[in-house]
């Protein structure tokens, strides 16, 4: 990955389409990477995004304790490494090594970057009081990076079950929305 | 819209993928429409999903009183009904006959259904503790319908600014996923 930094004002465009993404946590000395669908903006800038990670998974600890992720943006070219990630646990495994997936330092944080995916953004966790009830986490994004060689990311969205919709053509329309 | 009762279970799935919707209200002998795009799934069953609506926003107070609303999902054939819905105020307007959509009744709540939408989901606000904070509130799908005769719904997902990419082509991965 060849990368820029990115507007933090534009974050949420890359985010609002609601494809797969994987959330890179780093914790007791280990690096992991897990799929993550659930999400939402809640604000534009400072960029705020909520998620749910399940209190089943593994990164989940990781996300409370260390209060830092990244969250990166995965394209049709690694789905079944995406895929690979969301079958198994960082429990027992380094799913970097398994799934040939290349952690990065980080600017701001010290969970790792995915190198193969076009966009990361490095998080601080900055509202956890609906965790407990609905595993929902607030998080910030702080730097983001993108890499200005991919012009037309072909994001995946998931519908369950193993089946993603691979993002088509673009629409442009005369919006007043932001 | 030909509509057919779907299972609550399989609810995810429509919102997983992140498209546009519609968010319906019906508030004070009015009914009412907005596009949105932040929201994310928090509960496969009930099927739990978190929302962002701007208190900028008319359909906010709407939702805040009657703890009600119906959250549609278009396709790309009423884009630009969409598009114009995010680019006036039902404060002034009423959007459904402005767009020439069809309001519909249903069946566990006050607010219609979009009948040109594939797919609608009757809902309930069951949470509104972070609205102070972040205009965020919890809805609970009660009842879903979709259109049988729609087999490839192509939806549409906001980039930010009036573009959209519209869904493309569907992969199957070996996922142990939901």
């Amino acid at each position: 990955m060849a990368k820029r930094a990115y507007p933090l004002a534009k974050v949420y465009g890359l985010l609002e389409p609601g494809p797969v993404v994987l959330v890179a946590t780093q914790h007791r000395g280990r690096a992991n990477v897990m799929p993550m669908s659930w999400y939402t903006m809640m604000e534009f800038e400072p960029p705020l995004v909520g998620c749910v990670v399940s209190n089943r998974d593994y990164s989940f600890a990781a996300l409370r304790s260390t209060k830092e992720c990244v969250i990166a943006i995965p394209t049709v070219q690694i789905a079944a490494q995406v895929v690979g990630c969301g079958n198994t646990t960082g429990r027992k495994l380094d799913k970097f090594a398994r799934f040939g997936l290349t952690p990065l330092p980080a600017s701001r944080v010290s969970a790792p970057l995915v190198a193969e995916c076009y966009a990361n953004l490095e998080c601080r966790l900055v509202d956890a009081r609906m965790a407990q009830k609905y595993n929902f986490f607030v998080l910030q994004v702080l730097k983001a990076w993108i890499d200005p060689a991919r012009k037309r990311p072909r994001t995946i969205h998931h519908m369950g079950r193993g089946v993603f919709m691979v993002a088509g053509r673009t629409l442009r329309l005369p919006s007043r929305m932001k």
